[in-house]
């Protein structure tokens, strides 16, 4: 029987954990995927934004056409020359990973294959193997949920799949309204796809529903929507997919992507039997630490980041609490003090067109938390920027408390949400109060961060 | 002869000292330009970025043929879809705001001529009105250096007026190498003109050597240089103009663009007479109040700001110098605390293809300046956002002082630089040391700002 120092589940954030530091440490690393390395690099953000990119160049050309005085043929795309190039050079990375993990390091070994937890010093592979270890961290991140309507096919898929397809869907139904869903239906919608997005509520609920309805306006502009209804019934045909929906309407589609939320890889992995803490959507509660609880206590021995410890599902998130249960482990082996102190908000970026960036609370949700809190908003016209753009509907919007002006949230909708949140979380994050923040520093003319500091502006006269 | 209690000599960025907190002064607003509001608005930053945003898609996409696997029609631009289009907009504003200026508040006077102070409590229009005042502000900007070689005319502008060409040049010759020069070569080359850009010496002194030797490959791949060269004889045919270079070769184009520099106005005002101080470009000297100098001593009622008193010809740093003179009138009328404190680095972003942002020292400078400094740099392609972007030219460099952390510089050139660069700015002005500055904070996954991120942990290592 193997036996080693540290085993860890998952090498998407967990395949970061073996490094330097615990060079002295025997170290399995566990990865069942189809391919080495987790979601992010494979199926999620990175080939996702790969696409996403020339999709919005072929929007913004699109709009171009309308408001910017230009006119162009069609752009059209080569769906296998993007996919060629994308998955060249993810799948290279994979792979060079992988082989790395497998061979290139004394200390590490490499198991490709399922695992489950027999005990908190034991695991069970597929095969049948039985490894021992002294420390364990549980890394398995999610998976695409299916949906019993939509079993998976050829002709339906998940993002795990649909990215690799041989060729560009003409017609394409996404299911889900989330970030994903999101995502993949303003790419498609870019690249010449005619998509259509069915959801059972409204889009990306939980985001400020200014945001949400100006996104969902410029959706219905792209692409067909079907809010409040979901597919009951497909049918795969020689033609494609037909769907038939809850609120009768029946259409058909080339494929289907279900992008209706993502399930905890736990639930294969025996931490219930073990009687660990779970939240309601079966990651594990973790403490300051990562180290996983049971009965509200921690475990000794057992971590776990990513999607497998927090209901984010960010990349960024599980990145960060991996560093942390690294620094726990080394605390644990004698050797570096605890993590301590909690990082600033949680920036969320939806890199779906309209772009949306948000951190923390929406100012309804301030309220609700009894908190005495002002908004202030200010569209990217109202700026010189946003004159460039040609800009009429996007914005930015930032909720403080009054009186100390504490960063308690920020939202927009736009070009370049993304980055242009950035000067707020660090803000947010360092503990800096929207008092003299935006005249405490230059912001270039006539750059679009102007937008963040003329919203800052207006929400210090509301202080 | 009348009186005033404040004059402001020029309606850019002195437009903005009339305001609710000078609301009891008579106030004279003078702006001999040919539209009121001053240079960013008219001929400056505002319409070239309205330019600049159409001519940046057309370079993507041209960009997307290349590398992300998308074909297109030519994109045509309609120069005059554009022209009208954003000067529709601006002119409006310019109309609007001397509308306001001439007859909308009881306490403010408007002169549409030009100026010269007969002394410090006195000045004569050109049509020899003359008019006495207890307080002045000099804000009369800065005006394209005219060349001996290039007398302007209808094939030979500057900023000012090659924005309202009829039609858009098939060739466009673009004289200077500075952030002006290579905004308007990039933009014109993004729309489809055939570009050369003539310049005495290199592109963009200054500018750290990587960030400059980046953006003039760029610029050779998409339009024509000469540089350390310059045009000696110009002789406009029926054809166009005629360009005799000092090197010996000779060029035919149908305009050309004069960007060589700009001189400041103080030369037509009469400071020189009053014996006020200057810098060695005309620009007044100023204390930390905006009070002119003379002799090195503040002369009482007299401020300046913008180009007439420094030498970063900004429109965000004329904005703060307005804002700080402001405070100074209030502090002298015995209505406010004097304004303290130095904002922090100025950073400048120069709209060009690819787009440059800067502030604070380069590595050298800081060794040149005694400072134990560091560098790092990361590149855009070795970050998912650059994968997205297939970038394989562009790069953030970060310089800081070793062991303290202090950011000194930093120098980006790329897509989104200009915003990419603020949280630095932020951290800069308020102090923040790189220690901690990257891991204190999220950055999202997998968006541009992680190229920041990453330079910053690279630096970290090193101080």
């Amino acid at each position: 029987m193997r036996h080693f120092d540290l085993v860890v589940i998952g090498a998407g954030s967990g395949n970061s954990i073996p490094g330097p530091a615990l060079v002295s440490e025997q170290i399995l690393v566990v990865d069942d995927g189809v391919h080495f390395g987790g979601t992010c690099l494979n199926v999620g953000c990175i080939p996702t934004k790969m696409f996403v990119h020339p999709a919005e160049i072929a929007h913004e050309v699109a709009e171009a056409r309308h408001v910017l005085n230009a006119t162009s043929g069609e752009i059209r795309y080569d769906w296998q020359g993007i996919r060629d190039r994308v998955f060249g050079r993810i799948d290279a990375i994979s792979e060079g990973g992988e082989e790395y993990r497998a061979s290139g390091e004394p200390n590490i070994s490499l198991l490709r294959e399922q695992v489950r937890l027999t005990s908190e010093h034991e695991l069970e592979s597929a095969s049948g193997e039985r490894i021992t270890f002294d420390r364990l961290v549980i890394a398995t991140g999610s998976r695409p949920r299916e949906l019993a309507a939509l079993p998976l096919g050829d002709r339906i898929h998940t993002n795990d799949t649909i990215l690799r397809l041989d060729n560009q869907p003409e017609r394409l139904a996404v299911i889900g309204g989330g970030a994903i869903a999101c995502e993949f239906a303003a790419m498609f919608a870019g690249l010449g796809t005619q998509v259509v997005q069915i959801h059972r509520s409204e889009l990306l609920r939980g985001v400020d529903d200014e945001v949400r309805a100006c996104f969902t306006e410029a959706a219905k502009r792209r692409w067909g929507l079907h809010l409040g209804t979901e597919v009951t019934r497909a049918v795969t045909t020689a033609d494609g997919v037909t769907l038939t929906l809850s609120n009768g309407d029946e259409l058909t589609v080339d494929h289907v992507l279900v992008a209706a939320g993502r399930v905890v890889n736990t639930d294969r992995l025996g931490t219930q039997e073990l009687g660990l803490d779970h939240r309601e959507n079966g990651a594990l509660v973790v403490d300051e630490q990562q180290r996983v609880l049971r009965g509200g206590e921690p475990v000794a021995g057992i971590w776990a980041v990513g999607d497998s410890a927090n209901t984010a599902q960010l990349k960024h998130v599980a990145n960060h609490e991996a560093r942390v249960a690294v620094q726990s482990i080394l605390h644990d082996l004698g050797r570096a003090e605890a993590p301590s102190g909690v990082l600033g908000p949680i920036p969320l970026v939806v890199f779906s067109s309209p772009q949306i960036a948000t951190f923390g609370r929406t100012l309804a949700e301030a309220h609700d938390d009894g908190l005495d809190a002002v908004e202030a908003r200010c569209d990217y016209g109202a700026t010189a920027w946003g004159w460039a753009l040609a800009d009429s509907e996007h914005f930015v919007k930032i909720v403080a408390e009054r009186g100390s002006g504490t960063l308690l949230g920020a939202h927009i909708i736009g070009p370049d949400a993304g980055i242009l949140l950035q000067p707020l979380v660090q803000a947010a994050s360092f503990g800096q109060s929207v008092h003299g923040l935006a005249r405490g520093q230059y912001w270039p003319h006539p750059a679009a961060t102007e937008i963040v500091e003329n919203a800052l502006l207006k929400l210090e006269e509301q202080l």
